[in-house]
């Protein structure tokens, strides 16, 4: 393939979209060693320009033909745009980082979070996906943990912020709370259930056979996929709260052998992409708030789970921003390594 | 002792709070028989006037000397205000029923949720314990399950509104997410951390052995306790979220047998205090805003627990009125018992 990975022309498809916004400025802050950035989105966004580093670029409309001369391209739009243009992208010899679902349990995509898997990267055939997000923000913080004491079981429980919907389910969150303390009534047209002051369980799809979400059965196949051990057994309930970007997760997990809160809590220090937060003394501990515009994600409530005399299981409470970590941030990681690892094909 | 337990005179003790406001409402919505209402609060509420049927009752101060003739007390202030002054109640031969934690769990008190452990009320020595609210909602629905299928292991993770830490947090979390949405500063007061669009660990004091906070233990020892089952092993971890008035908790349970998610959906069909709401094919389950006002705790997402797969484990998701069932109105309840069951004493 003709692509150039030390100093690529990089395509973002969905620029003006809440990840693509972030994406962008991920490049940008990172010093991402690109030749040239091309944003490319619906025909509505067609003529917006966004700043990146000290110009302004004119946002294209997304075609066939949009991908010419394009090295890598950074996918955040749905899956339907995802399967019709990725496939291009790769024709042209081109790489493909997409965030949507559409090929992440694929045999042949690698699913990759940095701080876990990077090394699944060098056999992509040129595509590799972005994790869910609520999968990424649950599991990164527990990858050291399986590494040094196999994580048997994991139960999650979590509280997704209005950007896992898109830009304009964040704006729902804030007209339709406006409109509730006037008094005003409020019609939602993004999310299927009022949201001021509500949550409601993640609005994808029920399996009717299974009873999950379609979103927690990726926190339940992606983390299998990401951690490489189809053996791991997960469970996850999935919720939307009223929270404008960031996640947090409840996650209790068994390990194959007893294993210590504080051993956990040690390993929480060094394990990349995490910042403890574990503040007894002063009840500071994850919060959305705080974990908003970090690359970390935000780790603490670290504790024995008093429900298992085994002393195998551990319970803790994580916060990670989900347009960074649980999007923008790890596909723009994953970018990096392309760049640093060219494809073997 | 000298109580008139088939037309009490009743006092509420913090009626002006969020609690006492819905006492007031559930004593006359339920046509609760009593000879004369008195209601008690600090002194700064004094002269203020509650409409309870057709008159105004002016709220006097908490005094010594308030319970002079009173047959049933429900209180609903402070642990140190019940500790105050639940035994001059006693001692003047009225029976208390404590909405703070100040007696939960000592031997001697009854802990009480109708649907539960209704006899356990005959046991009193004068006061009778309401429980914790989370308590009250995670585990009322549970209870037909534990009768057929004992549950041995159980993990909450709760999502609780600010009705919870009393009504100047509802006021709080309105006026702050105003203040966001304005782009004012906001200085909290009343909760340790920012409100509007966040969510944070519970704020209450972490046990500097185990980890868990206040209210997560309350979760824990006052569910062994009410199902009178001091091996059922109890794990929580208790979140406060952005949400005004009705907590919701994810709930996974293991049973001794294996049991099937349909069986626990047919017991919630007929569980007394609960309202099966799992509708999969419209995406529509238990929410604060349906819970909000509601005597019913709202229950759905139920589900076999895909990380068990000894089939003896099911995970659901349920949403009650915090001020009402988790309070107000199961002190109410109890209430009502005492009418009908006088005490042994």
């Amino acid at each position: 393939m003709g692509s150039n990975l030390s100093s690529p022309l990089v395509a973002i498809v969905g620029a003006t979209g809440a990840v693509g916004v972030e994406m962008i400025r991920c490049l940008e802050e990172r010093n991402f060693p690109l030749s040239g950035l091309r944003l490319l989105a619906s025909p509505r966004s067609t003529g917006r320009k966004l700043k990146f580093r000290d110009r302004e670029i004119e946002v294209e409309p997304l075609t066939e033909q949009s991908f010419k001369g394009v090295d890598i391209a950074l996918f955040s739009a749905s899956g339907t745009v995802s399967r019709q243009f990725a496939p291009i992208v790769v024709k042209e010899g081109a790489i493909v980082v997409d965030n949507s679902s559409a090929f992440r349990m694929d045999a042949d995509t690698p699913l990759v979070v940095p701080e876990i898997n990077a090394g699944e990267i060098a056999r992509h055939k040129g595509i590799i996906a972005n994790p869910n997000c609520a999968a990424i923000i649950s599991i990164t913080p527990l990858w050291p943990v399986h590494q040094r004491n196999p994580i048997k079981r994991l139960i999650v429980a979590t509280y997704q912020a209005a950007s896992g919907a898109g830009a304009a389910a964040m704006e729902e969150l804030r007209a339709s709370t406006e409109a509730y303390l006037q008094g005003r009534e409020y019609k939602n047209t993004v999310l299927p259930h009022p949201y001021a002051f509500n949550l409601f369980s993640h609005n994808t799809k029920i399996d009717p056979v299974t009873g999950y979400n379609d979103e927690e059965m990726k926190v339940i196949e992606e983390t299998k996929k990401i951690f490489g051990d189809p053996d791991i057994r997960v469970s996850a309930t999935c919720v939307r709260v009223p929270v404008l970007r960031a996640h947090s997760v409840a996650v209790t997990f068994e390990c194959e052998r007893p294993i210590a809160a504080a051993e956990v809590r040690e390993l929480m220090k060094t394990a990349p992409g995490v910042k403890l937060v574990d503040d007894w003394a002063n009840n500071y501990f994850p919060m959305p708030k705080d974990a908003s515009g970090q690359d970390d994600i935000l780790v603490g409530r670290i504790r024995q789970d008093l429900s298992d005399p085994s002393g195998k299981s551990v319970t803790l409470f994580s916060a990670g921003d989900q347009l960074l970590k649980g999007a923008a941030l790890n596909a723009v990681q994953i970018a990096e390594k392309l760049v640093k690892v060219p494809a073997l094909a």
